[in-house]
Parts: structure tokens; sequence; C-alpha cells
């Protein structure tokens, strides 16, 4: 066989010269190219948007949505929703690995694996649908899925339930960029740290500013306020409205003895929390966006509106290493994992 | 009198807790706090959007915007287009600076300046409209602006006239942050080279990377690379289209040695260029966008789905000391100079 293309352009069939995201049609042969890696598929979590669309569609008919999944991964060599455009993600075994790949990760045949790449972009075959559960949108097939040279993966852990590691790997983009982004004795405040990434990145930011830094962490309201003290990931717990960029400054210094900080992280999921973000951050600091739900334009035009001169990054849901760098923190903190346990695995 | 507020929130009547941008009535008030300046003003650039829509509700009757405008700033404080929410910019001569800031600015009565900050947020009282310009956007007043110690302007240079000026801080951010982002001996993308930042951002570039680096300019056709080419900003030129990612890769990595680049900037004017930023960068490398027609989950999605640790930088339009920065570069280059008095100022 031969190399493939890092990206896996080679398997794109229609429109050429696309990646394989965007693609309409790509092939899923099973034979794979020297940097490939083939993977026998047990689960497929599709992505709720998409399975929400597939159950309405099928008016709740689990014949109808196991027809639909079917015809879509015949047409499209992935199995990637027409009409949301989205994939999810996928659980199995690694069958083969390409020669060229085999000496240079850390991943062998049998290992069980999650694919940490989106299903909208991955060579998928499916011999038989075993079951639908509704419930959690999740398929169990018999089938083969293909990664490219690009395509992120993590091992899934003997110590700890399969749903306990999806629950983080699903997150896992941001304690580990909080990971490389804060440094020691920074000020840093998470906006958003009850939630699920803000838990994350609150325990992860408090270690890495160590005893001369500080993490304060916003909450919504008194109950949120109260179970976020009780964990103990922040120094500083304040109850501020992030839609009132004026009120989340004068809380946060409040706390932070009238500074500004060196880092915000945006954990929040709802729109409109830019200059929350920016607001209270000094000059040279970073404001860092996790939330899918930041404007471009209003984070731009917000930091010029106030002259701002801070460094606003887009949250990247990949970092080398951080699936390891995630799942080892539900391993050191009790805390947080008796929390994922209860409130996010299911 | 006493300090306001940094970011003038104190001048906000309604609704309290805002900021002055999205409040719907500041005091104009011309009797300053200490940390604020007072401006005679001469002229409003008013937004081209907002300037449109004025356009159209009074079917192109310049008496009836004068009226309209009139209104707008009575009834709110400032000059924000009730419809579009946009303001514009002003100039017009220091007439008084507070005491808090007298020692601490570069600015002295009687200095004639743009305000760099939007007429959105900027308390404005109008005397009497001199004469409305519909053809560029420019009302000439008598009145008075007030900036608060955030506000960011520029001193208009004598060296220059003040609608070369203009034009070139229009874009200030952009070849001020390129100064901060790019190292010596960094290889560079600049899409978009050939256009108003893109330009800027390319003479920039090439100042930073020194002789070891180097600086690929992207242009769209046969003529905008001949003209790029004749400008010198650049190493390399390629022409490639932004909407296909690899055609992308694949004419950096020809000009590029085979290699990725350390940074990529987005100077576009168009959408669903974020790939095309992203696939060309080495791991570890930055994505800088400039363009306000980036999307901020495409970019966050796309760096995932291809599995690239770069770090993604939202234009931030403001920069420590843009304008200096900006307009030497003017100064400096007698070629930029020329491309911008015949292109872009009139």
């Amino acid at each position: 066989m031969v190399k493939g293309n890092k990206y896996g352009t080679h398997r794109v069939i229609e429109p050429k010269g696309t990646l394989p995201q965007p693609a309409l049609k790509i092939s899923n042969d099973t034979v794979i190219f020297d940097n490939e890696i083939l993977i026998d598929v047990d689960y497929l979590n599709i992505d709720s948007a998409s399975f929400s669309q597939l159950k309405e569609e099928a008016g709740g008919d689990v014949g109808k949505i196991k027809t639909k999944i079917l015809e879509i991964v015949q047409e499209r060599g992935k199995m990637q929703n027409p009409v949301t455009g989205s994939g999810g993600m996928l659980i199995g075994r690694v069958k083969m690995i390409g020669k060229d790949l085999r000496d240079k990760i850390e991943l062998n045949v049998g290992d069980k694996i999650a694919s940490l790449v989106s299903l909208s972009l991955t060579p998928l075959k499916i011999e038989k649908i075993i079951a639908i559960n509704p419930d959690i949108d999740r398929v169990e097939i018999k089938g083969k899925a293909i990664l490219f040279e690009s395509g992120i993966y993590a091992k899934l852990p003997e110590d700890m339930a399969n749903t306990l590691a999806l629950a983080a790997l699903d997150v896992a983009g941001a304690p580990a960029q909080v990971k490389s982004l804060v440094k020691e004795g920074d000020h840093v405040l998470i906006l958003g740290a009850t939630g699920k990434s803000g838990l994350m990145c609150s325990y992860m930011a408090k270690k890495m500013v160590g005893k001369r830094g500080k993490v304060i962490g916003q909450a919504r309201n008194e109950t949120r306020a109260d179970f976020l003290k009780k964990t103990k990931f922040c120094h500083e717990t304040i109850i501020a409205d992030v839609l009132n960029p004026i009120n989340v400054l004068e809380e946060v210094l409040k706390a932070n003895d009238g500074v500004e900080v060196d880092v915000a992280i945006n954990c929040l999921s709802i729109p409109n929390s830019e200059l929350s973000s920016i607001l209270p951050v000094k000059d040279n600091g970073i404001v860092y966006f996790f939330s899918m739900a930041t404007s471009f334009t209003k984070a731009a035009l917000g930091a010029e509106g106030i002259g701002k001169d801070v460094t606003m990054i887009i949250g990247n849901g990949y970092t080398k290493n951080h699936a390891q760098i995630t799942l080892d923190l539900l391993r050191e903190s009790d805390t947080l994992r008796r929390i994922f346990e209860e409130k996010y695995s299911n």
C-alpha cells in the first residue's frame, strides 16, 4: 500500500480538493494506507443535534432510524447527518496499524479507544446495527472505521467506566489549554466555574498558579456558589451576572485586592459574555474563550471599544496530550471524579 | 471636579450598570471629570453602515439627515445610530485635559486628534451642523466631545494629509499586532496580502522576520499577484483560492521548501477562510485572525477536526501605540505611502 495524505484528502471522492469533513462522499474502503489505523467499531455516540434530527424525522421509530443511519453511511462513507452536518464519536478496538505509524504512536492492536475527531470526517463501514439506545444517542454496531494520521483518539482507561472517561474527554481541550497558558503566581478568573469544563479548568488553574497565585471562580447564584466553595477548587468564589460586565468587574476587584486579573477563562455556554471576560483582565493579559457561544466580532470590537490591549484566544478543542492530561485529573482528585460520576456520566 | 470611571460608566444615564456603548443614553455635559479630555469637534466621520441607513431613511434629503443626526445626539448624548448600533470616529482639537491626566499623556491643548474609539460610546454635544458631505459620510460640525481615560486617539500628523492618516489608522491594529507576534526567522503566511491591512501586515512582517525569515503573500489572481510582487513586501507571492484549504496548503508548501509556516495572518474580508489559515501552520504555531468575517466556531472546530495544536488569536483593534506604529510605516516606505495615497485616501 502507499502513504495517504495526513488529513485524509486521498479518500475524498466528491468534491475533489476539499477536506474529509466538508466532503459529500469519502471512501470507506477497509484496505488501509500506510499511515492509517483500522478500527473494529463497537459503538457510535451520535452527536446530540444529529440524533435529535434523526429521531424527529423517523417519528421516534427505532427501525426507521436504523435504516436512515445505514443509508447515510452507504451514501457518504461516513456518519455525517446531512441536515445538521454533525457527527459524533466512536468507541472501538484497534484492528490494524499502518506500517508508517507502528513505531511512532503509543497504540497497539487490541487497544480500546475513543476517537476524538468527529464522525463527520471518519471513514466508516457498517456491517450490521446491533442495537440503538435512543436515550443516550448510542448505536451498537459491527463495523470498521479508519483514522487518518492527523486523527486524534484516546485509549480508554482500565480504571474508570467508559461513560466517565467519555464525559471528561468531551471537554478535554479546556484543562489542557489552561495547563499551558496559566503561569505560577497568576491571578485567574474562571467564568462559569461550576459547569463541566469550568470545574476542570478551576482545578487545573489552582494547580498551576501555586501558592502565590489566586483562582477566582464565578457562579451565577448562591446555590452554585456554595457548591463551588465545597469543592475547594478556587481560592475565591464570586456571585456575578455575566451579562453585566461592570458587575463582574466589581466583584472580581473585590475578590482580588482591587487589581485586575492576569488571565480570564470563559467556560460559559451563553452568548454575550465577551465584555465580562475582557473587562476584568489587565493590559497585556490573556482572555481565553472556550465557550462555543463566543462571537468573534463582539470580542474584537469589545476590546477595542474599551481600549484593552489583551490577547484573546480561540479555544482549540485539541492540544497535545489533552486526553491524558484530562483523565489524570479524575485520577488525582476524588472530588472531581465524584462530581463527574454523579452529574455527567450515566 | 472628581474622578470618573475609567470606562465612562459614570456618564451612563440609562440603563444603569452598562458600559457607555450598549447604553441608551449617556450624559454629554461638557464640564469634564478629572480623568476626561474635552474636544472641540470639527468633523464626524459617520460609520458607513450608519450613514447608508440615515441616507435611506431621509430619502437622500440632506436637510432631513441633518435633523435626524441632531435628534439622535439630543436623545442619546452620543452619535449612535439606533438602527445599526454603530458610530464612527471624530476629528477635532484638544480643548481641555482633566488634571489627573495632564502629566500622564502625550497630548497638549490645541493638538489635532482623531478618536479611535467609536462614536457609539463617545459623549457628544452638537451646537450646529455646518455641512454634510454624503459622498464621504462626513459631517462638519461645531460641537464638543469627551474622551474617557480608556479612550484611544491619535494625534493627526503634520506631514501627511488627514485623509491618508485616517485610511491608515482604520487598520492600525493589524500591523501593530504583527510587530509583537512575529519573531526573527519566522516563516509567515499573509492571506489577503494585496488588501489594505494585508499590505501593512506584509510590510511589517518582512521587517520583523529579518534575513533568516520568509514572508509569503497570498493573492487571488495574476493581476493582484503582479501588483504584490512589484511592492517587494513579500519574499514569495502565491496565487491560491482561500476557499480551498488544500490548494492554499499546497501552494504554501511549494513556496516554503515543503515546510509549514510558523505564523499565518488572515487579512481577508470574506467568510469561510478559517481552515485555509489553520492548515498551513505547523504545530505550536500561531494563527492570527484579523478578518471580521471570521467565525469563532469554524475556527475552533476546524482546528480540532484536523488535530492541529495551534494558538488562534482574535485580532484586537487596539494595541499599545498602534497608531504611531502604523503611521511610521507610511513615513518609512514610499511604496506603501504611494499605494495608500492612490487607492485609499480621497
